[in-house]
């Protein structure tokens, strides 16, 4: 269930631009993360607040400034301060629930994405709003929860991998991008294993259980698309150039990602459309097993009610009931009952029953 | 059931404009509030009909008159007067069971909306028409029912909250649609809670009642999403600024609120998909669950009828049955009915029906 | 089942603008209504059959011509020779079984549309074919079917009520038009009614009846559906004003008339969708009564099979059955018998069966 | 099954070009009709080959080629060097299972369409694929099975009706392509009658012959609609006029085939709706009825379940059984067994299940 | 399931470009194949590794470098440094699990394409990613897979069948890409006849089996749809020449190419379309034999139950039971008997039961 979309209602009838955490993650103390690079050198420090506003230098180095945790607004607001970033955005980036969208506000871009990741203690994966913003010679990138998740592109940084330390700050936020995209396939992945599992479950032995697992990965497969779609949208507006902050060198680049979002949409759907072909055979087992039951039930029914007639037809105290004298008469009944018995029984083999 | 649109059927072969109002809340009074500000100034003046036509003034000045409670039609005609509003206009504003839709008469747009709200007993949302005009110093908003929607805003207003009375009319015009949006959320959250109980219920112990409760927010969804597809439309068309009355700065607001629609759009939708699924579960547990009654039966009725077969066989009152004497007879066949029984289980042991 | 269209299977094969009528009203006299008109004067004639052509006159006067019953031919060959109208319009004209559509054949516009109408003796709809041709001066209108079907326009020209007299005569083919949009609203509301009926029948006391009526609303919205989209493509495009016969003043009135068709589109999509969802609740509803019908003769047959066993087993007829001597043996067995049913009761309890 | 098209997978790893013939009437002979005319004359020729090509003479004539029976290639390259057609063509007429498609070579167009005819035996209709070759003066038919399927154009050639012998080879084809449309309402028709009593039998008495029949139509419309989609786009294009070889003045008459094809989708859509809907009755009375099953034997079983309990009860032989030596024990069980069965009675009509 | 798109997962954070081979057969050994020709000569040579680089040599020759495994990196790096490829597409090459997609570098095309094969010991087909690289002189095909996929072109090439010696390399390529396209006709031929025999087996005896078969070619046409229509897409780009690097007189070639696709996916749709219908008759039927059953059940259980109750009657042991003593009591019983299953027959032949 779309939890998060639901702290959008709690700020009805509010003026524009007013900055409050809608999230649920307030506790979380913020970890801000400054990282300055060309390709010589490379500085990044640890601060818990953001305080003074220093960005300028070499307009060679790129500036990657990354907050984690945003339920401190100061902080937000002094980058906002710092930046110039236009009210309305700095509103959004606290705004949880928000869909991946990319504005241009011609000085920087603003792009919200949305990661996910697999919970740390279950199965279930978690959807988190990373909210980048993309300017000549920096990137600010934000999110709400805990844990490193831009670790594997620092540690690129750091160790000077590949081409990064030689290019802007475009090619910066598209690794960023690059990588977020890339988690989506650990995780449809994971769902790959699951349902493969789940298939063949439906298929011998069915349970409400597995109709429950069924009903949960489509449900997530909802989740997963309403996220996929935009996302898809906005590396195609990012592809497309429409700004200059992205530079001509970098449409291989996108054209890459847009290639990997596009697999991760037609494996949503594909997995979709075999999720509902599992609901089907599942309903379509479940009646097939009930004809078995009922099968049992029917040739049971019908052997022994007619016996169970017969039987008590002679136990009835009538005086005058001639059979019951005859010599032989137990034995001719006995001999009835069987011959009862086998011919229902050729009957439901006929029938293909047994 | 759409019943607001069935009224539209009673003015079949009418001269198109004519002033009938067509809703059903034709005993409400009318009450009108007229808003004047400038970043200065602010008069609020309540009357119960429109009587004098004196807008002019300063041209720096917003006017903004709200009419609540539409079915006095002279007030209606008197404003149109006032205000050269074409009797097309008038004759939509009456009439109820209008689509979203927005329509540029060059001096003044005309837009008609949908808002929700929770009807004050029940659970169920009530959908209103609101109508606005939105001219070059002046917003005019009529609405059928009564309850001051817009609260919010001429409390931001009085109160000069946020840039409100710094901005003009077409700022106006964007609260109230802002506002009129945002109420979409506030009903979805509720739909969003009703749906997690639900689901539970599904899963756990689905009755009629659960069936109902899908079957009804089901429906809620459909015309939500008859009322929201085109209130996109309309949203999109104004961000798009097609008219010279909504001014350049308001492109980001109107982004914002195009925005929030598709947010809404994306929930509605997958809510129906949840929803969907919700049914298939449904049907799903039901034939589960006639699978665990039948095997019930099944297995009483597999044990029990041979073994009354038997009883019964030896309750016949042949005078020739040679078992009835033996000195362990009953003892036997004590001893064929446990084994029957027991073979019986680990049949159905076997087939895991227990 | 769409009778109409059969029709046109008839004419394989023959040239076009061959002139045949292909309904099955041929027995309806011709009636046809000429009617002339300007602000100040308005002449009206009956003519059983089509004679003489002087349309000529004041070109500032309006001339509409209204064929009722069209199975007469050569009545058609006169209007066409006189207005010069081309033979495949002609034959469109006679054929039964037309989709909505406009054509623009330079001189004037042929537009075709689908009247409904409740059959007077029941409640299935009927629906009728209108065709309207366009002039500059001129609106001739042809349909197969009996009764006034353009009374109300009639009435407000021969009463001059609003502007229709003082309009042109593309006015009075909006007039029509308009007439005609309504007529669906009409049908619309019954249709809303049966299904609010319908919709507490599936959920309270569904019966196979329930299923016919859901069935017979279903395939008349499928109808309608058919006959809906079309007539919204011919408005749209004379809305466009793409031909100068249609004035610039119509504007407003085309993009009202437009509107309607759309609300009736959205009506009968969401229609379709409730009733839809009625299936399914219809559906789940049998499988509800199937799961109480088996849980009833599960609970007897699961109390009584074991109960009749310990019965019939103390019936049997063997010499040494020690029990049968027991002094209080009886009791035993009918406090056994109660003990069985009473645990199977609290059995059932336990699985929320009773 | 679409037989026709698996006859591609035998031309793996050719290269393109091949004459090969892939259908399966091979053993058809060829038979050519050639037929010459212009308004005041016209002459036809049967041939059994294609032997010379003189086709010159008078650039006023129309040269219509009509080839029935593809298998002999030799007539078919002997057509192709006489007329210059492209071997990708050439290939094109040979190879059966093409899709519909207008392809525009600027010295003629090659058309290809499907016709469909009822196979005289029994009621499955059969799809033919039908080659056209529109050139300034002549017109090429090629198609793979026999009977003569254009026999009403030749008809009306010959005999001069309406005004086919007057215009060009464009007209022609015209007529060709109308008349292979018709055919499809022929076709249609058919299927209508067919669907109106299987409407009546799913409502009535449904059985698994009347599911095979829904089966086996909805499975035709499959194929249809397969056929006729883009077999409207072939049309559309050729309305369009993108071809000089087509006149303006047939403008009309391809807006004319356009709209058939269009009402032909539509009926096809609608039928498809239709049978859906038709499943789900019949999945609704199988429903119904298993109910109405249940429900007979529920009310037997617990009806005679506790009376045979109580009469067995009475059956048992313990000694001290003090009812049994009752004077009117045998009228209270009497008594007891009717009592039970009423309020059993009263229990199901309560519960409305008689 | 799509197994080849996890391994996409195992890359996350890698910087683009890194040379990873992500496939499953590393095991296999390279095979390269070179051919260059012209119209008169013709020159193969089969090498393990890719060594040197002389492409060079006569402009009218044509290379064609076909790499079989793909495994060993070095000589995916000799053959991109030799023709100056892009080291994204070289990634990609490497990449299993790529869309079809076509990519202009101006200086040659990348073109990715999946081939579909029959696995040689079942019946499922697998999916083999082709990259092929087209450049003004040479082309370059890779794949992961064993075989020599492309034996027919190369036989063409060898004996010069068609004018495949005659044209450049734009030609070859569309050879390729045309062998692939056909191949699916093979594979979907076989799903014809597969289904064909399913569809028999649902409407005759229907077994848990047909339900697997119609679930896994489901799912088999879930794949094929997901690789078709992208290829489409492919096709259609290099169809409309978007690059000077194919020439015009390939432009008939390409759209037969493009046909072939189209029907393809037409049959695809068709097969997903059948086989839902196959599913849904599966489901009837299994309901209607559920019906059958339960009529069995309630003939025997309705018949018998009275009769039982009435013989358990006359099995008490009451002392005062007049009928007992009747000289006919047993007659009379045994008339009764009878009377109430004929009646009860006749009942249930009345319900058209048996």
């Amino acid at each position: 269930m779309p939890k998060s979309f639901r702290r959008m209602a709690r700020k009805v009838g509010m003026p524009p631009g007013s900055l409050i955490y809608t999230g649920e993650k307030g506790h979380l103390p913020a970890k801000i993360t400054i990282t300055r690079y060309n390709s010589e050198n490379i500085v990044e420090r640890q601060l818990d607040a953001f305080t003074e506003c220093q960005m300028a230098g070499d307009p060679e180095e790129v500036t990657w400034i990354n907050v984690n945790g945003i339920s401190q607004v100061h902080n937000l607001e002094k980058v906002g301060e710092c930046f110039k970033i236009h009210p309305l955005v700095l509103e959004d980036i606290l705004e949880v629930g928000q869909r991946p969208k990319v504005e241009d506000y011609d000085d920087y871009l603003y792009i919200v994405l949305n990661s996910i990741r697999s919970a740390a203690e279950g199965e279930k994966f978690v959807s988190e709003e990373i909210s980048l913003v993309l300017g000549p010679h920096y990137v600010l990138s934000f999110y709400e929860g805990d844990g490193d998740l831009f670790a594997p592109v620092r540690d690129r940084l750091l160790k000077a991998k590949g081409r990064i330390r030689k290019m802007g700050a475009d090619y910066l936020a598209y690794c960023l991008i690059d990588l977020i995209v890339d988690h989506y396939f650990v995780e449809l992945e994971k769902f790959g294993d699951q349902m493969e599992s789940l298939e063949d479950e439906v298929m011998t032995h069915p349970s409400p259980q597995t109709l429950g697992d069924v009903h949960r990965i489509k449900n997530d497969m909802i989740m997963l698309r309403k996220s996929l779609w935009p996302l898809r949208e906005v590396i195609a507006r990012l592809e497309r150039r429409e700004s200059p902050l992205i530079s001509e060198n970098l449409d291989n680049y996108f054209r890459d990602v847009y290639d990997h979002t596009i697999i991760a949409i037609d494996t949503v759907e594909t997995y979709r459309d075999i999720l509902s072909g599992m609901l089907d055979i599942y309903l379509s087992s479940m009646s097939n097993r009930l004809n078995e039951i009922m099968k049992v039930l029917t040739i049971i029914a019908t052997i022994f009610m007619p016996l169970t007639f017969i039987t008590s037809l002679y136990g009835m105290n009538f005086k005058h009931m001639p059979e019951l004298q005859w010599r032989y008469g137990y034995y001719v009944v006995i001999g009835v009952v069987v011959m009862i018995a086998l011919s229902m029984l050729s009957f439901f083999r006929r029938k293909r029953w047994i």
